[in-house]
């Protein structure tokens, strides 16, 4: 049976605030990206979704973003490479230790916003994120794009990386995200991201807007936490993956039966 | 040759901010209580003071405080025990990582301000402190008054504890410190606060105000790195010592070369 | 034909966050009470508000409460007199330009959360609040409890009180708010809610919850923004109250019209 | 006698910290730019510094900059136009009930760090200013570069500008601030430095590095409160003055007179 890991991004309220609904999430993803207290976050939602993962036997990674609470991770603020290396061990840092503090681990490291961003389209950003999760825990793997500038530097930093694709975003000919506000962006309707998905799992490819299959392992597939419908997306496009023969597991777990 | 500890807070900058002469302390002292980002401290001044120390000899402690950096985390916030743990271990990862990143490593905690002075008056917040640091890393040391709370709070959970005194503090008849703005708070003349350390040493005992002798190992002498004359007066305790025939050494490395 | 004013909490988002039902809110209510940045609210919100409460002919108080985002203004931090006095002035002036800037005007000032409690049972407190409003703008009205220190403090000052009663919360004996978690404290249902709200400004008294009646004259009911239905719970009441043949409208628009 | 004004950066500390020496410069300037509490500052030192320029004659302006008190308001923060303009409304309106409150008043506006040089760059931001200024208070001046956009930009709008210079920097042919970093940005000599000052107010012109002269009333003279030894020059430069025939003078006092 072929398995197939979910991601979502969770834990991104801050007090009293919400934006995503992590218990239900997690009942449908099988690795959790959790915001670390910068861009959203703090200890007390982490150590619960830490919990809660556990106990569901879902994998948790390190979503690191930058310091802007109030840009929720989504200003591209200059930061040197230099200092998004320490934002990025930092983060991970005290995510760990929250993992740990509830009974679980860090997986994986996935960036978040304008910092994902950043480091998918410069390789010295890329490098930047690099460096830091191999100085911190060189275990970890680096969940990204195929395409873009962190699985190559990973890569040739001796980082295992895993390929994710996005189930509701559609792609340039290079292989990235197209831009958000640009047509083709976003696949609204849950069936046909269902069908892309699947479509590209079993092309072993991402396939662009323009019809191009760019090969591809894909290890991973991210249904964003944030958006409307959310919840109703990933259940709809777990049962059709399961349907389709795939069970929903972490990649993480995956990597450890093989090992 | 008998060995003493010399800490003292440091990295309690923030971005452009300064409060603490950092790299003039760290030749002075031997244990570097570090600001861990939420009272003070951001990854900048975390890496660099953790690069220098190792540089230096200095073993480096997490310094953990409120998440107030206006109040510098001397206000008391009525966070819950179980929120504090979660903040003590958010705040120790965030540290561990950022001692790796700099090829360190984090040998102990000290609680900061406000948090500190309520774990030494509370045993509730005592144990919550101890439960964050053992779930997240059990080997490490805890720093603090030898009768306060934290300290029989730690030798309950297994945790080591090493035994500081102040030398610019006076002592209630409780082995506590007389708070700030009481008479006989403040030791400010540096050839009477290093008479004092050395009788404490030598008597092994805290001396109080009343002159009653508290027995008690002393393992580090604090000299406080955020008063003016910070420098100097920690410059001329440690002359002194070094005269009373006492090496400067981390407590941490002892205990290492006893292992 | 009787008014009554109508309040509420709002603009308690920050960044992408958000917590109340602003829009449907501002379809109800007759005054908004305008967070200010420090325990939520930032500029883009504060703008809209002003813009759709002008828009509606709604009144915006505004909702001061201590710089703490992270509890939500609920954790009673242990400011100085002198300090809240100077937080309420920062806050009330950036809310005023806020205004301004969006063709609006603040009428009022409610203050938010833990400093709300602190400042209705405690003088000194409640004489800071006073001071600050009156420094900055002596012709803002307080809206506050009758029976709390808010109200004769700004009576003492000569500012103008206005005595609100809270739809969903029950009262001690000496017409306080029973504190959440104690039996009474909250109303749920909101049919026994309205009936409470009527029969109130019916006698001209708080009803206790051992059914005393404290004389008042009543010139709002807060319904609260922030509990689960509070939409259907302001709305409910909104339409008992017309039934019961009162207009809903601020009261400062009656105070302009008095005047 | 001739009158000029000596601008300079002030209360930009926040809690415990400070970087400007804010009593020893209102000794020398005549005008106190104040930060208002998003890059730096806060509702105390806000307070004590519009009491202290009360008390010793010095005019206050606001000094609004981005939400960032990590980079001290000097990293470039994608925000819009529309943004820039709610945040310079909020911060101003902070500012003057902070002035209000202390028995001072806001007399002009001028954008600090980032922000300014983006305001000075780029006609859009300098409109989002100005738009911002004049809802919340068209009577105030904007303190701005004469060769800058935001001169024009008050121009065009009815809001008075004042037009400063800078005594420590270098000035390009277009006659805007040789950025920092580039050679001749910092004049570091301050009997230079105060030479330049007295021949650019002789020439009613600002001199550029290249010699070239740019025609443009001088009304003040900005001395850089975060610099090493800013006091000490900013006291020379007074000094100088004085001597070459200067009263050291508020702009905006020298308005009122002519009003």
């Amino acid at each position: 049976m072929r398995s197939i890991d979910l991601n979502s991004d969770l834990a991104e309220g801050y007090g009293a605030y919400r934006i995503t609904e992590d218990e239900a999430l997690l009942e449908v993803i099988s690795s959790a990206n959790m915001a670390c207290g910068l861009h959203a976050g703090d200890p007390e939602i982490m150590a619960r979704i830490c919990r809660l993962a556990k106990a569901k036997g879902v994998a948790v990674g390190a979503h690191p973003g930058f310091p802007d609470l109030w840009g929720f991770g989504r200003r591209r603020i200059p930061f040197s490479a230099a200092e998004i290396e320490r934002l990025i061990a930092y983060q991970l840092g005290a995510a760990q230790a929250m993992a740990v503090y509830a009974g679980h681990r860090i997986s994986y490291v996935k960036t978040h916003g304008a910092l994902g961003n950043m480091a998918e389209e410069d390789r010295e950003v890329a490098n930047a994120v690099i460096r830091a999760v191999k100085a911190v825990d060189a275990s970890l793997a680096i969940l990204a794009g195929p395409y873009g500038e962190q699985a190559p530097a990973a890569a040739a930093s001796g980082l295992r990386t895993v390929a994710e694709i996005y189930a509701d975003r559609g792609y340039t000919e290079e292989g990235r995200l197209i831009p958000r506000g640009q047509p083709g962006a976003m696949i609204l309707d849950p069936d046909l991201a269902a069908d892309r998905v699947i479509a590209m799992i079993d092309a072993k490819a991402i396939v662009t807007a323009g019809r191009t299959q760019l090969p591809t392992r894909i290890d991973s597939v991210c249904v964003h936490g944030d958006s409307p419908h959310a919840v109703e997306t990933a259940r709809l496009l777990r049962r059709r993956l399961e349907q389709a023969g795939f069970a929903i597991a972490p990649f993480s777990a995956a990597a450890r039966d093989a090992a």
